[in-house]
């Protein structure tokens, strides 16, 4: 099948030929189209309404061959793109956990790409790599992390895509370390709490481990888990010949903010040579306030942590921020060097090549997103943020324990508070179909012991008092008497 | 440790309560940084000359407590971040494979942080996914990839952030698809190129296989497997009885560019029941012209098959392409669902949630980027674009074979020129060590039976024939005589 090709003359006039100068005409529509949408992100429904098919309908079924003007592009994001868009950047988003943006990160993502840095070695992205290592040691000095998590001893930190990958890439570490001390991949068992991340199963399984090699520890009432049942889980898996390899403790889980108890499961890792693994993904940045470090208490005996700067943090998808104690168990679960990575800056010491810390081998210049951060906010305005978040949080909380219609079975100390409407389950979960139908305001559920609860988590970037009135107001007019 | 919380000012103002008012004041000096950068990248040595540390030792080891101004940002990236830099999107720039930006992905990156959609699930994201969905069948037409991927049959497309990413998940799928018909792990075995990238055995060893449980087979004078010694491999594993769970091939290696032969391999593949997997990540982009569509010759035989648009397609990091012909072991390999995430949608048929297609849970809304690179560059773009790139390299090669200095001792039918100097490796090495030193360009180099050669890959955004011109005379000006 041999064509005779075109002769091609590379010298015709292209967007790829300049970007310079499509950057100059382009990048002030682009950046008007910005400032308009984040404007005027209240006008439209939090959630989208759009059907399962509408969006690809509405577009061309097959790539254009000739070039298309930034005009149709833009206009086709009017059309097409925010009505199919669920936006999670509207001051009304309270479901999930929150994935919060900021005009520093918007910014900071058009210099990343311009600069078009891969810092898969520290010699492909010097700065890519030692500003990576630099405002980690930032954020765990704002977070007050242990100093074991710092780049200037044996730990440090790096930035993965997400908590998944995270929590992933630790599991390879405590894995290929219990492996190295003999253990055979089919006898490790790993444990978690019962409200886990399902980030942690999946990491597990994404390691070659089966689903019964997962102990999910039962929790308390307050959601936390129960240091005795992990215990004698623990003393029942070593009597049957199974390895303990990894615990994980949850500060904040994702369905009502359970904290488990670290001092406690740290001792029982490092009593049976297990890795201890916090994931603090979202409700770790209530670090940055003196007050909220409790959370954190027994953060010292943590083999890794994580928190993702891009879920509370105003940092943007994709930027989650991962320490180790220590990192030569990492590099040698992700190290693999084919000669054509092979250079003269690698070979000395003193220096990080990141590819070696995740299961990627590119990389972008995600740090720089974080530096932006850190430094436009300050670490001042970074602590006022998320302290105002957990403020309004527990105004609602408040209000809605002081209104006979509802219970907040839980505590809810930081900003995810979640209820449920007395009259039960089938009340609470038209409750929330018809606060999302206003389009106004977007909440999602869980379910704890059966019951079915609303999750608020009050996060937004530009989330204010006006706007949990209104969430307050639209539950008040919209939920019937107890 | 409690500490009386100071009451937070919630409506303090500050950098984060108006992002449209941020981006309004601070993108056109961010925009005018771009221009300037992008206008001035040739003035700047291909590869970071700092020495390790320099960089950190330029900025303040503490963060800022209070907000700093975006002037004091964008001079520290003139200050310390250019210098710091190896200028990946340089023209100069041959090194590894390229991993191209444009301006059409530095505008759409900053669409998509302002629009700060997570799309795990169509509900989080419709516009998200169903964009993916259509643009992957788009990039699926541009490049003649056979019917099997496209989504409208069992198969379909998905963006991973690198493609040891897509390389990841295909093997997830083929390993669970192998235990699930039986196989115990510790017996299955894979196969590919000598050749092949390190990301394949990375793979196997985050999937928790051993290294002697991936067979790597030699390769023929042209640097392609040799399908008779694969084929005895297998047959020797299988007698032994060990399992063929996956045959990887390689289009386009990174060392030399050599191409296996993907309908042998894929019929020994079929014919004992592996997943056969094809690994396109850069020379895939030249099937967008069909006089070079030979390289896929009998891919559809396979099962997955990936190639990276953030390598030579202009779309910038982190953008891969994965195609299945059969979803379902990818989702059988990746799928858990926490209470939390259940939804209408999700439950109904005829959505995808991308999230069960990756090992991450949340995602960035990536395909906006791929999508506004085709509309803007148009499938006869892309096209003149990698048509020039291997013209352009084509000439190169021209001149190093008919100059007596030097050999091309491989096959160079695409974008990526291997050669060699006569006098030997050590002045091989040091012409790379020359040319590189000028600050003008940069290559790599690799070596294939111990002999050391200069890799030249040309795939640049902004390369013309100046910049080869200018290869051309560094390369005969500072080689010795043979």
């Amino acid at each position: 099948m041999t064509v005779d090709p075109p002769v091609p003359d590379v010298s015709a006039p292209g967007p790829w030929t300049d970007p310079a100068g499509e950057v100059a005409a382009h990048g002030p529509e682009v950046m008007a189209w910005a400032v308009r949408y984040l404007s005027e992100v209240t006008q439209h429904p939090v959630l989208s309404q759009v059907e399962p098919g509408w969006v690809r309908a509405q577009l061309p079924e097959h790539p254009p061959a000739q070039s298309e003007g930034w005009d149709e592009i833009l206009a086709d994001l009017d059309r097409v793109i925010v009505p199919g868009t669920s936006h999670w950047q509207a001051p009304g988003w309270y479901g999930y956990f929150q994935a919060n943006s900021s005009a520093p990160a918007v910014l900071a993502e058009a210099i990343i790409a311009t600069l078009g840095t891969q810092g898969m070695l520290w010699r492909t992205g010097p700065a890519c790599t030692e500003v990576e290592t630099l405002v980690l040691d930032w954020l765990a000095e704002l977070l007050d992390l242990p100093r074991s998590f710092r780049s200037d001893g044996a730990g440090g930190g790096v930035i993965q895509d997400s908590a998944s990958s995270s929590t992933l890439v630790a599991t390879l570490a405590a894995r290929d370390r219990a492996r190295r001390a003999g253990a055979r991949l089919d006898d490790l068992v790993a444990y978690a709490s019962a409200d886990a991340h399902s980030s942690v199963e999946k990491g597990l399984r994404v390691a070659g481990l089966m689903g019964d090699q997962l102990h999910l520890v039962a929790v308390d009432a307050h959601r936390a888990v129960r240091s005795d049942l992990l215990i004698k889980a623990v003393q029942a898996d070593r009597a049957a010949g199974r390895v303990p390899f990894m615990v994980v403790a949850t500060v904040g889980t994702t369905s009502t903010h359970g904290v488990d108890p670290l001092r406690t499961m740290g001792e029982v890792a490092r009593e049976h040579g297990a890795w201890f693994h916090v994931d603090a993904a979202h409700a770790g940045a209530a670090a940055l306030c003196p007050e909220h470090r409790w959370i954190h208490d027994g953060l010292d005996l943590a083999d890794s942590y994580v928190m993702d700067p891009h879920k509370w943090l105003f940092t943007a998808m994709d930027l989650s921020a991962l320490w180790v104690a220590d990192r030569q168990p990492l590099v040698d679960a992700l190290s693999v060097t084919p000669e054509y990575l092979h250079n003269t800056a690698s070979g000395s010491d003193g220096v990080i090549d990141y590819r070696d810390w995740q299961v990627p081998l590119g990389r972008r210049f995600r740090a720089l997103k974080l530096w932006a951060v850190i430094r436009r906010f300050g670490g001042d305005g970074l602590r006022d943020a998320v302290r105002g978040h957990i403020a309004l949080a527990q105004g609602l909380a408040g209000r809605l324990a002081a209104d006979d219609r509802f219970e907040v079975p839980l505590p809810a100390p930081l900003n995810l508070v979640c209820f449920a409407h007395r009259a039960g389950d089938e009340v609470s979960e038209k409750l929330l179909a018809d606060l999302n139908a206003t389009g106004r305001v977007f909440l999602s559920h869980t379910r704890i012991e059966g019951r079915y609860l609303l999750r608020v988590a009050v996060g937004q970037t530009s989330v204010g008092p006006e706007h949990l009135d209104e969430l307050w107001d639209l539950i008040d007019r919209l939920a019937p008497p107890a």
